[in-house]
């Protein structure tokens, strides 16, 4: 605090991201990433990138990811915006698309960062609570809003939406801009991207951090009519010109190249998750069901929160959430087959 | 312009960067780029991080780069910002300190980027004239101002302030923040860094782009005392948690490591700037005194933008700037002495 901080600053609570330990090895199942590397030919373009040219700015427009993105999706290139990370996309998408006027919606149970930006923009959201079975009351959602932002599946429960309930949800908002956040519909569920087409107010936001592995080089996009997109470049190039750099540009382009490779990587998740699913269920576990690279896990008899601990005294970091409603759940990442051994071994352990 | 905008995005000017051909080779002086490769240590480095972490995030807090900054400019790690080149750096700044209240103040003839900054706040900034010869009205800075922003040298004539200037504008200003922005500092220009310990409302904003030839990965930093880095922190948190890659970070920190190279470079383009100077002033124009990697340059007889076209025709990119009081004036990035041969022949061909 200080007085040197704009007033509005001092009462942002920022989103806190899950632990990246340094102080020793641990089965790390708690930011949902991937568990398998990037494909080998992302990591070629990214060193043949490497290079004196990292002297000049990255292209600002970043014109060719955008054209290979629009190809891989059938869109125009037009209707593709990139950013730093998906987390980045939401951010200017709040600032461009949702006003004070106006309450944006979004679930009780979501990502933890909506209400930040909501926050950051001087928003007041309409905070809509998800049934008991933390599925998404569409009725709700189909109310007057000022904007809407639902992940799909959803995070941290792993729940997918239906797309007929989506395309009810765009049309009872068909004045304000709809955001399904796909971070993770490449684990299972059904993406809308080929509603943009039919809906004006449809925007589609996407990660290569979690489907093609690349956490580490951020870059997200969103997907959208040009009027959306050009009112995300509008606020983006009033921020920074150049939020991609030339070695994230370069693997971001061989990802969607290499799309096969991550959709293999993506099916062995989704087995892996399966089977983890059941062999925690035979301990004791009740799991939401998941169309993504994590599952939502409450213990019958041990306390989420003393799991959590115990895990992280084993080496094993999953992620435990305390507030309202889900203090009695774990997110745990679906990792390989090998450390979800750890996990369960773990969790016997615990639980004997 | 679309219905589903919020209002202020409609008002919104964005920045304009200077152009990237991609329609054939340039001698390429429009936008201040380091004419050097970057320092082999730092591609080692950066190619040694294209592996399979790159599936992980990197350190949101770059722990790491924030320590090593603080070491090389006497400061402590708290006292280090890191952002996605200096811009986002600025724009998080513009957030922070500002605000509609107190009307933030900067010059007339200054980096175009913080008029956009202020429109993106919704600032109406104090916007002061700067003297004929385009160097700073030290005075008018002193009058009560809702914060200032000042970049030294300023761009884009490339004059240098005296630190005596900037110590009156930081007593004058208590109350508010004043950004020193040091983006061409290390081209022969004096910094202030060392006054951060007796300011609290002093800001160094700095960036990798020009002085460590990488433009192409996004880093940029401000030094300040730790209240001012802890706004920022929070607002960077509630707006991205993530916004330097792995292979950024390994390039910043061996960029900073290996500062003897980046040195040697920036003293050749000392060199080769005074050269031109001199060249330029042999053929009829008149040249700010630069402490820049960049020249502002206007011709007694030819008006500015006929030789910008012209040289543009003949292979050249300079920048040009159609705005009051410098429509005469051409920017000239300072690269090889080759491609200022180059630029000097194309310059007598046209005067001819």
């Amino acid at each position: 605090m200080s007085n040197y901080w704009n007033p509005f600053v001092q009462k942002l609570d920022p989103y806190v991201p899950g632990e990246q330990p340094k102080d020793k090895k641990y089965v790390k199942l708690n930011t949902n990433e991937n568990p398998y590397p990037p494909s080998p030919k992302v990591t070629a373009a990214i060193k043949e990138a490497v290079n004196d040219q990292l002297r000049l700015y990255p292209d600002p427009n970043c014109d060719e990811l955008r054209k290979k993105i629009a190809e891989h999706f059938e869109v125009k290139p037009s209707e593709v915006f990139i950013g730093n990370g998906s987390d980045e996309v939401l951010a200017f998408s709040f600032m461009t698309f949702f006003s004070a006027e106006n309450p944006v919606a979004f679930g009780d149970i979501t990502y933890s960062f909506y209400k930040v930006y909501a926050n950051l923009c001087s928003l007041s959201p309409k905070i809509i609570p998800l049934n008991d079975d933390f599925s998404l009351p569409v009725d709700a959602f189909c109310e007057p809003n000022g904007g809407v932002v639902i992940p799909n599946p959803n995070a941290p429960t792993g729940r997918g939406l239906p797309i007929d309930s989506i395309r009810r949800i765009l049309d009872a908002n068909s004045e304000h801009v709809v955001i399904i956040d796909e971070a993770y519909i490449d684990f299972g569920g059904e993406s809308v991207i080929p509603l943009i087409k039919d809906y004006p107010n449809l925007l589609v936001v996407r990660t290569l951090s979690k489907y093609s592995s690349l956490a580490g080089i951020r870059v997200g996009f969103a997907l959208g009519q040009k009027a959306l997109i050009d009112g995300l470049n509008t606020v983006k190039n009033s921020f920074n010109s150049y939020t991609i750099d030339r070695l994230a540009l370069a693997g971001a382009l061989a990802a969607i190249d290499d799309d096969a490779y991550s959709k293999g990587m993506a099916q062995q998740i989704i087995a892996t998750r399966e089977q983890t699913i059941k062999r925690l269920e035979n301990i004791g576990f009740t799991i939401i069901p998941s169309q993504s690279n994590f599952i939502f896990a409450s213990h019958t008899e041990v306390n989420a929160e003393v799991i959590f601990h115990a895990l992280r005294d084993r080496g094993v970091l999953v992620r435990y959430f305390n507030q309202p409603r889900i203090s009695n759940y774990l997110r745990i990442t679906i990792g390989t087959d090998e450390e979800m051994d750890k996990l369960v071994e773990a969790l016997k352990d615990i639980l004997n």
